[in-house]
């Protein structure tokens, strides 16, 4: 078992030694604001139940060096938490260690996205997983897109499931006996860089997907930002053209209405005025130098870009991680993304460094499994 | 003087009853998550140097009522504030209590936009409004627009002003006497909305101001947003319209572009045909009904709508407040401000309550004056 977490110095000692790690205790104690003796303190039951361990002392040379520190590091292998990206239909899991390297990983085919059929299939697949590490093993992350209230594990609203208020926490957890956290699949995204990528030691942060939607997940003073209201990082409903085409949210010529999938793929037929063209055929047009394919990519990069700027202009974040499944066609849009940017951004906001790469296919359920980790340490 | 606040919870008591008192110290320490005895030890100073004091003792009623509370309040009159807002062609200048209440105001017309003469005028303009208070007030606040380094009273670049690296703080302290602090001039009123005005116990809270340009102050989990890079809250410059006008930022159709003074200006002697127009005569022909001026007020207020409904899909403010000195025209934007949040704020981000208001003449200059009396707390 996790040692108790109502000091509030465990949470915070393992937290800096995970996503920051190794550190010595001079060093915690110093970027924490704590004494040496608190941290001695919060350390030792971390130690005893063998989530940290000290590293070989170092020796300390320089003026004032007394005697060798010796790190703190985490013991990866300590526990294991299972990820699952629940889509309309596919299941994606992960295994990862605690520091949330991926150490398994298997999918799953969905026929129908029922509750009870995707719950079947996910207690088979979380078993697979599961495997050898069954008794190191006690949390079971889930991302879904849409409306999730992360406390209650509630999937209030989820477009691509077509569920409604369905308490996926509890009935996962009865179905797979693991504990379970559920989260929006992009703020899950957004955890796993903040925790373990990009985001680390950032006071604001952002991150982009690009995909059939146009998401964000936003750091800001240091928390993930969840909107007073229930809708915060709607990127994709940041108006760019306001004469633009209809979008799915009502207005007109929103990021998303011009740079999601269904808006590309509508617009490649059009310009062809190929009606079969699917999204493939389009990249492959477009790639072999088919000008009007190419335009219908570039403006969509063009409208990311200045949905990004909308981002740095009015949150100012450190940087910012676009990335996702629309991403395969990373050559077709990458530049524009940069045009757009530097378009829109205004003054100093243009400093923000972009870093825009491909989204490996298992990055969504290993956000859901960081999520499981800091259920854990925060716990 | 003000205790020491260097203990935390001196810090917090007093700003928890400056802005939200009276309150007693049972609910302070619950407020708080302070032990009795921290609140009674952090109030006793407080108290002794006649920041706060006692009011009479209300009898408690219902169950487990214990000796009658004496809720704790601020001693308005303890202590008085400058507060000064900078524009290219005059000074506005109030005096304020420690509740930020304004007990006097006066005006300096500016002949020159030099550092000296501002200096000088100001030096005068604080003598002024100072009168009888003298011996109660050793701060003032400074509100400029453009890029100000709040922490060293730096006024970086302000495009009104034609100033660079101006070291305004380190200048007005020198001819006035008074501990200067120096802030852009958003900041500044979205800092007086948090601490008294709407934003009081929100922990997110957006406040943009209309008028030349198109501004924005940002309240993120709890604290006002700066940007990593030096910029936030540039939603003049969020995309509007793509093959919109020019901008004087390089790019075209921004926010400001279509719905600054400016813009609406140009726009409206296009449409008249009359080169000679003014913002005035603007809007005295709409409100007697020209269909083509009232046009362009529209097109403004929808401009600004989708700017304040980015704000509200990216970080969902708990709520948003729209004022400026382009709100005495409140009757031509106010509909269409609605209108244009309606279209463009996505789910329940159109929840988010928008008060739109007219700015009082004094108001930028009280969030200066609120600057100084944040920076006498925290100090
Ligand atoms: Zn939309
Ligand atoms: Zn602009």
């Amino acid at each position: 078992m996790f040692p108790d977490a109502t000091a509030p110095a465990v949470t915070s000692v393992f937290t800096a030694v995970l996503t920051e790690g190794p550190l010595s205790r001079v060093a915690l104690a110093r970027r924490l604001g704590l004494s040496s003796a608190a941290v001695t303190k919060a350390a030792r039951p971390l130690i005893e139940l063998g989530y940290l361990e000290e590293l070989a002392a170092t020796e300390r040379t320089g003026p004032g060096a007394g005697r060798p520190a010796s790190p703190l590091t985490v013991r990866a292998g300590r526990e294991f938490f299972v990820g699952v990206k629940i889509t309309g239909d596919e299941l994606i899991g992960v295994l990862c260690d605690l520091r949330a390297e991926v150490r398994a990983s298997a999918h799953r085919r969905l026929v129908a996205a029922d509750v009870e059929h995707v719950l079947a299939e996910l207690a088979e697949l979380v078993d697979d997983l599961l495997g050898s590490y069954r008794d190191r093993a006690h949390r079971l992350g889930l991302a879904v897109s849409g409306d999730v209230d992360q406390a209650t594990g509630l999937v209030r609203y989820s477009p691509f499931l077509h569920w409604r208020d369905v308490p996926l926490g509890e009935l996962a957890a009865r179905s797979t006996g693991l504990t379970v956290t559920v989260e929006n699949d992009v703020k899950a995204l957004t955890t796993a860089e903040q925790w373990f990528g990009e985001g680390v030691g950032a006071d604001s942060f952002a991150l982009v997907t690009v995909g059939a939607g146009i998401g964000c997940g936003l750091v800001v003073n240091g928390r993930l930002v969840s909107g007073a209201h229930g809708v915060a990082g709607e990127i994709g409903h940041v108006g760019f053209d306001v004469d633009g085409p209809a979008c799915h949210c009502g207005s007109r010529g929103c990021v998303e209405a011009v740079a999601g999938t269904d808006a590309i793929v509508g617009r490649a037929r059009e310009v062809s005025g190929r009606p079969g063209l699917t999204l493939d055929d389009a990249v492959a047009l477009a790639r072999a130098g088919d000008a009007p394919l190419g335009a219908v990519f570039a403006r969509a990069g063009t409208a990311i870009g200045a949905g990004i700027a909308a981002v740095a202009n009015l949150v100012g974040p450190a940087r910012i991680v676009v990335s996702g499944e629309g991403l395969s066609a990373y050559d077709l849009f990458e530049p524009h993304i940069r045009a757009g940017f530097q378009r829109q951004a205004f003054g100093a906001a243009a400093d923000c460094p972009l870093s825009i790469r491909p989204l490996p296919f298992e990055e969504w359920a290993r956000g859901a499994a960081t999520v499981s980790i800091k259920a854990l340490v925060a716990s």
